[in-house]
């Protein structure tokens, strides 16, 4: 099989109801694998989980020590349904009162008296924990051992993470090639698992796709190693000539 | 807390390095979770794990005794990197031989000829496995105990359910309604807890929104109890209408 870098990898646990209903499309997923990606981490497991105390613990218990590095999403605001804070708190056994620095920043950033009940709860942050700065809106999020919690807002979260980078060490950035053609994989399939054969470092992909009423295949290629990649690419377009089936895009 | 029927839930398991890598947006959660939902099935969590067998093996171990019903989805193509169904089988200790059904499906449909091993494969499906048929492409899912396994392609997938209806045995019908406010979460945060705390059975979220540069929240509440949604709805309307904050939508 393939190898997976344990040492650079990621779980994201995706903490929200309004996801697991249907209700609301997650894009978070995609935004950080693709930001992890670029930083050399491979994210290897994601989990979407409900708003429950006893199941965010279970679940933060199950993935840390599996994973070099945790991100969830979702429950660090200020309604009764935000319950991310004080469950990554009992998960590492911290208590989760107010979190001075945090407390300090959003008590400076709202008006005397707009600094309500509800506000206040964004300050109550595990015991101990590193802030994520937030420059869109203030409320911070955290960082307890491995475990990095962000907002469940795209906008937000998206500001947020690019103050993370220098707090995650990747390794090798992680290449990608891609080949459309003109064709159905059951006509690829033999030739492109004994290039897998010989290419046991490279992830190879094969994604049927139908748009416009064109039928096509994207074959993917992923690895740390350009010179690899670049060999493999070349021994995939080979065989495709060779069956004179048409190219439509390579990136 | 509030109550979750265990004898009505399901999990979803994304097979799939596409999702992982961010390259693919899922869409599949979203789909199957409404189509659940009006089935008076609640998805209780998702995961998204990779084209790995080892993990495939380990997940279905994982999860098939903690949800009445588990829904794959992705790995079962002609290519290489399809390895959902024989690792079902080895999952469950069945064989993943040629399935007598699924093979004739496939060569029936096929010209002679056209019939070649990458297409032969996709009838190798676990032993005693009950087939999903499949209007759009033939290949066939299959059902094996509480674990139904679909393709990953969105629109294979939403063609092959129609026909899984009389399979699921749900609960009563999920209903939800959203009311939708001119302002931010920290304003309503505690007469909304107030309301959660008289309405434990009814799970309300609090989202909040920015579209065209303008902020909201969406109250979301969820119940299979119609007179209790209701009267949840008009408590919340009645605190909103007292804070003189505008609604600017309900449904």
């Amino acid at each position: 099989m393939r190898k997976t870098n344990k040492k650079f990898n990621a779980a994201i646990i995706i903490i929200g109801n309004e996801i697991l209903s249907g209700r609301t499309q997650d894009i978070n997923v995609s935004f950080l694998s693709k930001w992890l990606n670029s930083l050399g981490v491979r994210v290897s497991e994601v989990r979407i989980i409900e708003d429950n105390e006893e199941i965010i613990i279970k679940t933060i218990k199950e993935v840390k020590n599996n994973f070099k590095y945790i991100f969830t999403t979702g429950g660090i605001g200020p309604t009764h349904d935000d319950i991310t804070s004080k469950s990554i708190a009992k998960a590492f056994n911290l208590s989760c009162g107010y979190h001075k620095e945090a407390y300090d920043i959003l008590k400076k950033y709202y008006e005397p008296g707009e600094f309500n009940e509800g506000r206040k709860k964004m300050a109550k942050i595990p015991d101990r924990a590193e802030l994520i700065y937030n420059p869109s809106s203030v409320a911070p999020g955290f960082i307890v051992k491995n475990v990095f919690c962000l907002p469940g807002v795209p906008s937000i979260l998206k500001s947020m993470v690019e103050g993370l980078k220098n707090k995650i060490i990747g390794g090798k950035k992680i290449l990608s090639k891609t080949i459309s053609v003109n064709t159905v994989e059951s006509e690829i399939a033999k030739p492109l698992e004994n290039v897998q054969n010989k290419f046991r470092d490279i992830e190879i992909g094969s994604y049927p796709f139908f748009k416009l009423g064109k039928i096509g295949v994207s074959i993917v290629m992923r690895s740390t190693d350009k010179k690899q990649i670049d060999d493999c690419f070349k021994q995939i377009v080979n065989f495709i000539q060779k069956k004179k089936i048409r190219i439509t895009n390579r990136e």
